[in-house]
This record gives structure tokens, C-alpha cells and sequence, in this order.
């Protein structure tokens, strides 16, 4: 029974859950739409019914519990998500309280910050595997972080370390959407990459893009960026190797104060690989200490979506492992 | 016999040792000249020297241990400092093994970087005592860093995490002595301080470091101003002012990747106390994301250079504690 959890990734757009055999990885994945705009209860029953779901995909209902990664804080207890962005009305809800109550009393619970769960998903099944540390960063609509230290999750004085993404590379620069001037996310975030994407491609008029984005390229997306540099479209790989740069300048930093030499990039952009690595990679070596520029690894995630589910499955291992509290106890 | 240690601070310049008594601190210091440019034997010997003093000092000269705070890399093993800048010709040295080969073969001996001894020494008798967790920088010729978490060293994946000093706040900015562009040594070391404040004080032709500091105040150092500035002087409470903003920009870069919001700030500058460190604490609240706004303390060392000894002897009392290693056995 203890082989089989749950791990959920909660977004404000779709929830993702998989079911996942604690050494075989994804057994079966759903995924429903989140609904956050219809509030916090709606959102609630919508955790409890994916989840009651993905119990029933599992060999005789045997899950040991239920991971859940979501986006913003988590308690220091790692029972309750407090004021996700994008769910209205969500202030703080104990989910252990709620899925223990709603499925079963005896299943774990433990919910944790997306980029932590992700962090911990690349240790266990994805590109993290061969490193006790690594400092991992995720690029989407926001970029996240997290640090993994002697093999678990580095979580500051109150759960929230490794906010790389309001990190500043540019006292003086652009604002985040945190009021952070020059943090990275100001420039790697989605919508801020897009749009230094759509006014340096002016100055490509033969870019590919520029079909491909819709007028004034408004649905430029990363995805979009990521294929046209891979299909040699030199405005792309022009952005991409911009992008790489401020990641190198950022990760430089992050290794410089934790000496933390290994760095995995996820999220969407991270799929243009070495477009965008290999710029991140050479500017690295220019912002850390002589000491420290030797033996940087900067690696692709490459389990994708699945990563932060598998992390988040992986929070129920975990707690069977260290407090041995198996179920079949009671 | 196990509460007392001896605590060595080794400088470029001067070599300062304190006997230290566990629960009573500095019961006496000793400082000599490193004579650093007489090579890595005549250090080597002049370090024996001063700990066979401090030895002596001690009742019974019943002496637990060495501890060793020393610039540069530091193994992992905490036995060797390795290649510290300004002692010429010193590559790998194996304190514990000559310290014990020239002293006394049961002496505890332990090595450690002098910013990680004055973080120890600042949680167990500075201004870091009431808090398990915080960050350390100095502020001196260079800009040290260390963390402390979970009342121990944090020391990353070989032993050199904390380098504050190399983190960047301008990906473009001017250059520290390490290479590396915009890094907040660049600021705020020493020679970089004195040289912004010697040009911004051409705008405050009052100032009365005109006369203090020499032609073209080629003689300016940190404690000119902290003294300028404290009483009143114009010019000098600018140049602070704009030190403690760049301060501030790089501890909001840390506080966001550690989730550790206790700063206390040591060395040279700090001596000027809120002038420095009250424009850090508005400007942090700047670069550090919303939920990490609230809590955050800046706090001054005030033991001044004795932090590096009480924390290098305090490394001999922790290694007692968690190894019960203590002399009697043999």
C-alpha cells in the first residue's frame, strides 16, 4: 500500500493529478480545468473529486496519500495552501483537514509550494537524480525556484525559500510583477520575455514569427519562440540567447551564496534546451567567484508537466519513510 | 578543560588570537604580525607561536582545542585552508596536522573561512545570539558572507557557500576584484567605497574630509566617513546613504532565495551603525517579493573584530559537543 500515492499540481488554470507507484513513476495521469473563477469551495470540490478519481485508478484503492503542489505559500506544517495567486477567495485552507475529512482518514496529506514539489520530482525521477544538491528553476507566466540540499528540500525559516524569480540582476531595472526592479522574472517571465520578444523581432523582419505571432505578434508564446530558433530562425535564437544571458547573470548569484554548483531549468522556455542554456552556461562562469566556476552543470529538465506531480507524490514517500507512520497502523 | 579554546583570526596583516572561555568569552587576546611576505613557513610558524602563547595563558594551559578563521577556501573536512589571497606561496596546508604535530598531538584543531567563524561567533556571543537563523556580511577590504541555519554554518556542496560579496546587483555594473560585473564588493569593498565617496564628495566642497583625508583624499577610509557622518557631515551621510541602498538591493536578492530575514552586519563600514544601515532597511523592502516584506531585521555586529576568535574557539566547543570527543579519554 505504501508504493502508491498521489501527487496533485494545482494551477489556476487546470489541476493535474497522477497516480504514482513510489518506483515505476506515473502510473496514469488526469487532468480537469480549474475553475478557480468559480471560488475557493468550487476549487475544493474539484481537488477532492480528481482525487477520489485517481484513488479509484489504483490496484484495490491501496494509496498511501495525497501530495498536492500549489502556488504561493505553504505553511511551515505543509498542511494548508494560504492566498494562492489566480483562485479568488482561497485565503487559507487546510487541505489535510479537508482530503482526510472528504476521503479518508487515514491518507497522508502534504502540500508544498509547486516549485518545491517540482524540485523534488526532478530529485527522485527526473534530471536531478544523480545530485544530493541542485538548485532548480522553473520558467513560466512567473519563474519559480527551489533548492534541494542533501537530498530534500532547502525551506528557509518559514517554508519559502528559493524565490529566485524576485531575485534582482538590475537594481535599476524593470519591474516584476512583484514591484521587484530588474528581478529575473522582469525579463524571463512569459508575458515579459514575450514582449522583448515582439519589439527585438522588429529588427527581423524575415523572421518566421512574424507569421506565426499574429498581427503585432500578441500570441507570441514561448513554445512559438522555442520552435522557430530550433528551426534555425536567427531573430529567435537572438531572443533566446538574450533570455540565457539574464538566466547566467541570476544563476551566477544563486551559486555564488549557496555554492550549489548544479542548476535544473524546467518550465516552458527551458524546452529551447541549449538555445538557451548554452548563452546561460557561458554567462554563468562571468558572475560567480574563481572558485566557484568550476564544475557548473546547467541541465534541461526533461520530464516536463509530469515532474511536479511526481514531487508531489513523492512529499507522501517521504513522510512514510521518515516518520514510518504507515497506515496500516490503525 | 573543555571550556576553554583557542580562537585565531588569520589576516593578511596581522595574526589575533583570543583564549576564550566557553560560557565567558574573550579572557585575553594576543595579535602579531602575519609577515605574510616572508612567505607560508614563516606564517606557518608564527601562527604556532601565537597559539603556543595563548596556551600558556590558559589555567593549567588546559586547552581543548584550535580553532582557525582564515580567508579563502576552506576543505570540506575543515583541516586545510587552501590558497588564502595574500599569503604568497601557501597552497594546501593541513593546520590540524601541524598544530598538533608542533603542540600537542590531543588538541582538537578545526579550520574554518573567517566569515563563516564571525557568523559562529556572532550566533553564540554577538548580536546573532537570539536567532537560529540569519545572514551574515561583512563589510571590509572584500565582502564576506555566511549563513547560519539552523544555529550551524550552512557551508553549501564543498564548504564555500555564503559569498554574498560576489552576488551581482547590476549585471552591467562595474567590476570587483573577482571579474565579476556589478557584484556588491564592487560597491561596497573598501577601495571601492573610499573611491565613490573621494568623487561624490566633490560636490560637498564643505565636507570636512577635505581636510582629513588628504590631498584628493587618497586617504579616505570607512572609518573617516562612519566618523563624518556621525557627526553631521553632509557629504559622508550621502556616501552612506548610498552604500546602505546597495546594501539593501543584494540582502533583498539573499532573504528571497533563503527565507532567512536576520541580517547582521559586521566589518569596517558597519561602524557607522543606522547611517549605513537604515537606508538598507528601506531599500530591502524593495527587492524582496510581498510575503517576505514583513520580519525583516538588519542588525549591526558590535563585537567588533573579536567575532572572528569567539567564533574560530567556538568551532573547538560545537566539534566537543557533537563528537564528545573530549581529551580525557586518552
Amino acid at each position: 500500500m505504501e508504493h502508491y500515492a498521489i501527487g496533485i499540481d494545482l494551477g489556476g488554470t487546470n489541476i493535474k493529478a497522477a497516480l504514482v507507484e513510489r518506483n515505476a513513476g506515473v502510473v496514469v495521469v488526469h487532468r480537469i480545468a480549474t475553475e478557480a473563477e468559480q471560488g475557493a469551495d468550487h476549487v475544493l470540490d474539484r481537488i477532492v473529486e480528481i482525487a477520489r478519481e485517481m484513488i479509484d485508478e489504483a490496484p484495490q484503492k491501496q494509496v498511501a496519500g495525497i501530495g498536492i503542489g500549489g502556488p504561493g505559500t505553504v505553511n511551515w506544517e505543509r498542511t494548508s495552501l494560504i492566498y494562492p495567486p489566480n483562485i479568488p477567495g482561497w485565503t487559507e485552507v487546510n487541505l489535510r483537514q479537508v482530503l482526510q475529512k472528504r476521503l479518508r482518514e487515514d491518507l497522508q496529506v502534504i502540500v508544498e509550494n509547486d516549485a518545491n514539489a517540482a524540485a523534488l520530482g526532478s530529485a527522485h525521477y527526473g534530471a536531478g537524480r544523480p545530485y544530493d544538491a541542485f538548485i532548480m528553476i522553473t520558467l513560466g507566466t512567473g519563474v519559480g525556484g527551489a533548492i534541494i540540499y542533501q537530498n530534500a528540500i532547502f525551506r528557509g525559516t518559514t517554508g519559502a525559500a528559493g524565490e529566485i524569480g524576485h531575485m534582482t540582476i538590475d537594481y535599476d531595472g524593470p519591474m516584476d510583477r512583484a514591484g521587484v526592479a530588474g528581478a529575473i522574472e522582469a525579463y524571463l517571465g512569459q508575458r515579459f520575455l514575450s514582449r522583448h520578444a515582439r519589439y527585438r523581432l522588429l529588427n527581423y523582419p524575415e523572421s518566421s514569427l512574424h507569421q506565426a505571432a499574429g498581427p503585432n505578434m500578441v500570441d507570441l508564446t514561448p513554445q512559438m519562440l522555442s520552435q522557430a530558433a530550433s528551426e534555425g530562425d536567427e531573430g529567435a535564437r537572438t531572443v533566446l540567447a538574450w533570455a540565457g544571458h539574464k538566466l547566467g547573470c541570476v544563476l551566477g548569484s544563486a551559486i555564488n551564496l549557496l555554492d550549489i554548483r548544479t542548476v535544473i531549468v524546467g518550465g516552458g522556455i527551458s524546452a529551447a534546451g541549449d538555445l538557451i542554456l548554452e548563452p546561460a552556461r557561458e554567462a554563468v562562469r562571468h558572475y560567480v567567484k574563481p572558485g566557484l566556476r568550476e564544475g557548473i552543470l546547467i541541465l534541461q529538465e526533461t520530464l516536463g508537466n509530469e515532474v511536479g506531480m511526481l514531487g508531489a507524490a513523492y512529499l507522501v514517500f517521504e513522510i512514510l519513510d521518515t516518520h514510518a507512520l504507515t497506515p496500516e497502523r490503525s
